[in-house]
């Protein structure tokens, strides 16, 4: 299926029209909502809900109240707009392509190397500051607040958040010390869309009268339909003479507004109460229904405005209902998920947090079957990891899930103070490693070894496969004696990864193919995936290439490791993190302890880890079957 | 000078004594103010001016209101109470002494090894959690209510939590979240003393209206006056019926209550607007004032009440007025203060953050000579190093400062976050490393460098001296491209260690003593005094041992580092952190990656660090020169 998208002139010519101010923003925002759409269906993923619901607002900032327009984007004495929240980004790369801020050809490459972040990046234009994590903003707004100040230039700051972001506590932070810190020149606009991931807010973590919370801590607090230009201008016209008091915009907004099916409530009602349109591009159908729909919605308005016919571009041609991985492959969290479920049935201590990530760490199953033993934490990582600290206190088994790039770090410190009361917790860190490359940097967790390592009593383990993730889970559960941390892989697995009559066993890992030429080790469905791979290439090169799956990052068996390294003088070590910190580094470590004269070349990410497709960035980073085999075969 | 302490026994007596009520609490609790003030004198620092705030409450809650006195410290049914902030644990620790929950022997023994904690540590009688980092408390407290309620046990959660501290964002988490969560058998107490560390809240960050706060999270507020209690009682009677809401008690209180020129707002105004005693034993003049002054009232309290003359115990002999090391010896924060002065002078780009820990980290002379440049965020690490991403992306040079164990880890995410895009921050992680040991666990940074050697651009650095640590700043001022971490010693060192015609080149360290039996690469003044004192240890030995200083932890030339271990076929590397992450493995990597064949013997601490004075702490872990010695001649 070819799919268009409206290029820029037609976005100029409107903006040069004289349309009442109110119609000429209507409708740039819903023409913003179809490339958004496109650009998002094109990327395969990408949060539309909330690009939706805040549309209006930043189109309204960028093209009506900010002076960027004026000054452009470099100008020191620039108003700033960002969003918090982050994931809301597509929707701005529309504002900023429709603006001529980004290129044609950056914008039709959402999340692909190359072409725009996931999640905001400073290197992209218009883009102020890197988020993606929840909770910075107000905070990041305030400095930058702060240095206008210091450095004498003019400019506002504008800072959106999300209504369910505001169960971070930085966020309270941020409310509680801004007035001393006199940056009044910051506006914090919250888009109230009032879902978060697929459930409502007050099903997670009710905000209550956010108003009266937020008029709480000092600020001028207003409200307004976001989605009303009028009362918009009416607003932030009124905030505009408020120099006293540090100033917040509480905009009510739809989620998905622009689509009929995607709007709450009827997204709702229509999905037994999930919301469905958070993230990941619409399935074909969806897709299809949306597109022509927000296209006969601008075509009519066209037409009612006397406008002549909107002109589309080609974006892309779209390869309708082809078959999808997570379809097909093995997945390690729905084994995680069932393995769960079986344990606690017999294991009544098992306790399991969440923050606001249940679907994602495959943890409905559990909800549904022990609810009195779920415990929804919202988007407050630190305060679900010290419940755990008192559950286990008063012996539970607790088992704390979250996207690892979160976990280890924003809880980090809590962490650490539960390892200190000797109690036995297993962390889960889901999403962790390289893969899934598009939401970027914020999401790819290439340090969670490293923040756990540190830890006395903590054994961090990450299986390769479905039969691995139960056997890992299940030792944690039944034998470890200490904290455990569990790295899971999100994504299926392109290949389903065999290991015939394995039993896990502590420090010991085993072989995968057979080998003399090389040994390389590694770990977890992504690399052993890509390790396979190489091992395959260099086979038709008369290159064996023996690949060991090693599950314990940080506790190695040492018989085991001297039986499995025998014969080879180096070994290469493939890892699904920063080098700093991981396996490569335990076993040079276990080498030097033991007088063991192997070298060991490692393979793993430097840099930042890059955005894009699985095979972009595993080719960016050269750590793809590929690269391997290529780099494998310099150190014959 | 003899002084002494009540013996249980006395406690014993007037508890069963036929004194009202009120007046028998009131008695308790000074002469647990007696015993605080005596054991902290004793363990020569440990915090008084909490301590004697929190002291009533404390007292009310074990003596008359907790069923602990009937069902024990070990009965699951029992009710629970313990500090969020930890700091005020020599006043509990007096109080489970009183009850006979500690025994004598431990209780004159705080901040000793094999003593108590100096802060809580659930390995001691009667604590409930480990505590100390600050803001934790209620997110635990609620884990506690909710296994209550998981394992059908009784007993009511009690946790108390400073004002001050509710600067810290996981506070509002857990207030946010409490509801939902549904554990309703907990009651937060705040002791509202109105002072943090050293000056008032409301000149650090003003928390406004905190009942009005906190009912609009949905709790259920009350408050009373702490020091009276009948109030207390009235008080606690009435939230014992609520039981559709979490319920929070704010107790107004007197920092330093109980001893007159302790307690604010006197302490204030004698001090120049600085409040002296919330940290470290008062000096020997002080100390008898305020002894005679609590005997005095408790003698006139024993006559009045026609009570048998109090008897004492001997608690210990005080070398009055002996040499501090700290009025004497070499100081790394006090050069780092004066050079942070002289640069800013120079570099206007330079923006200080702090996180309520100025005096201690060197920052007061600072702040008078540029207020404008100089951020106080209160107890919020997360919004400060935020507000410092946002500076630097505006072209400022944030400096941000806190306690390493707090910094490195509350703030993890946050620090990630701004290296990703590519600014320049330089962090100082004061209070690094396992000395001073008297605050024990939850303030020594023993993951710091882990917890920073993961991000992709960022140096790690720890001067040994005072000339070193300005050549270190200075450089990651105006040489440094990316962004710095500084590990500082927050005590002073016990030996000036001497480097002649130093010049600090990246990447190099310097030899600090010949030696070509063995050599020993460290860092920073507390590991190179210990290092230098085995080298003198094993002179007399005719073992020469060369000690090599290498201030950078992650960044290694490789050419110095060869002629450095020139004729060495093993090294020794004495770490002030975990091995894991440390100099020593920065090592090993470089070993492995030029193919040279030393051996790596690391010195470093393993699992939690100890508890007590700096000599018994580096004994206990091998770490002191005596130890070090004989360690180094075993690999003889």
């Amino acid at each position: 299926m070819e799919i268009k998208f409206i290029p820029k002139v037609e976005f100029e010519r409107i903006n040069c029209s004289h349309l009442p101010k109110t119609q000429k923003l209507e409708l740039i925002a819903d023409m913003c909502r179809f490339n958004t759409f496109v650009e998002v269906k094109k990327a395969g993923s990408g949060h539309l809900g909330s690009s939706f619901s805040a549309m209006d607002i930043v189109v309204d900032l960028y093209y009506d109240w900010m002076n960027i327009k004026d000054v452009g984007i470099d100008n020191p004495n620039r108003d700033i707009y960002f969003s918090s929240k982050g994931h809301d980004v597509p929707g701005l790369y529309s504002i900023l392509y429709a603006l001529g801020i980004i290129p044609e050809e950056k914008f039709l490459n959402l999340r692909r190397l190359g072409g725009l972040d996931g999640h905001p990046d400073v290197r992209n234009p218009g883009c102020e500051v890197n988020s993606g994590s929840l909770g910075m903003g107000i905070s990041k707004g305030k400095g930058i607040a702060i240095a206008k100040k210091l450095n004498n230039y003019g400019g506002r700051v504008f800072v959106l958040i999300g209504d369910g972001e505001l169960q971070e506590g930085q966020n309270f932070e941020a409310l509680q010390s801004l007035i001393p810190q006199k940056a009044c020149n910051l506006t914090v606009i919250m888009d109230h869309n009032k879902i978060q991931s697929d459930r409502p807010i007050a099903d997670i973590i009710d905000l209550g009268n956010i108003a009266r919370k937020i008029e709480s801590f000092g600020w001028y607090v207003a409200q307004c339909d976001g989605h009303d230009f009028e009362q918009l201008t009416d607003v932030l016209q009124q905030l505009k003479v408020i120099n006293d008091k540090p100033k917040f915009l509480i905009c009510n907004t739809i989620k998905g507004k622009g689509i009929s099916f995607m709007e709450h409530p009827k997204a709702l009602s229509d999905n037994n109460g999930f919301y469905k349109w958070h993230s990941g591009a619409p399935d074909d159908d969806s897709f299809i229904l949306g597109y022509n729909e927000l296209l006969d919605k601008l075509k009519n308005k066209f037409s009612e405005y006397n406008l002549k016919t909107l002109k589309l571009k080609h974006a892309a041609t779209i390869d309708l209902h082809r078959i999808r991985l997570k379809n097909i492959a093995e997945n390690v969290v729905s084994a995680f998920s069932e393995e769960l479920v079986d344990l606690a049935r017999t294991s009544k201590d098992i306790v399991v947090l969440d923050a606001d990530l249940s679907g994602d760490c495959g943890l409905l199953q559990f909800e549904k079957e022990f609810p009195e033993r779920f415990i929804e934490c919202g988007i407050a990582e630190q305060d679900m990891v010290s419940i755990a600290g008192g559950l286990a206190l008063h012996g539970l088994l607790p088992i704390v899930n979250s996207f690892g790039v979160f976990l280890a770090s924003r809880a980090n410190e809590q962490i650490y103070t539960n390892s200190t009361e000797r109690t036995k917790i297993i962390y889960v860190c889901h999403y962790s490693g390289l893969i899934p490359a598009g939401p970027g940097k914020s999401h790819q967790s290439m340090r969670d070894i490293s923040l756990f390592g540190g830890l006395h009593n903590c054994t961090i383990i990450e299986p390769c496969n479905s039969l691995e993730t139960k056997m890992v889970l299940s030792w944690c559960v039944n034998n470890a004696k200490e904290n455990c941390m569990i790295r899971l892989a999100i994504s299926p697995s392109p290949r389903r990864i065999l290991q015939k009559d394995y039993k896990l066993e502590f420090g010991k890992g085993n072989e995968l193919n057979e080998g003399s030429d090389a040994l390389i080790i590694s770990y977890g469905p992504v690399m052993l995936n890509e390790a396979l791979t190489a091992s395959d290439i260099l086979k038709d090169e008369n290159f064996s290439l023996k690949v060991v799956n090693l599950p314990w990052l940080n506790k190695i068996d040492l018989d085991w490791f001297k039986t499995i390294t025998e014969g080879f003088n180096k070994i290469f070590v493939l890892e699904n993190h920063y080098a700093y910190g991981a396996l490569g580094d335990a076993i040079l470590n276990l080498l030097n302890d033991n007088d063991l004269n192997i070298k060991v070349i490692t393979f793993s990410v430097k840099g930042l880890p890059e955005c894009g497709t699985p095979k972009e960035v595993l080719q960016f980073h050269g750590l793809d079957g590929e690269s391997l085999a290529r780099r494998i075969k310099e150190f014959k």
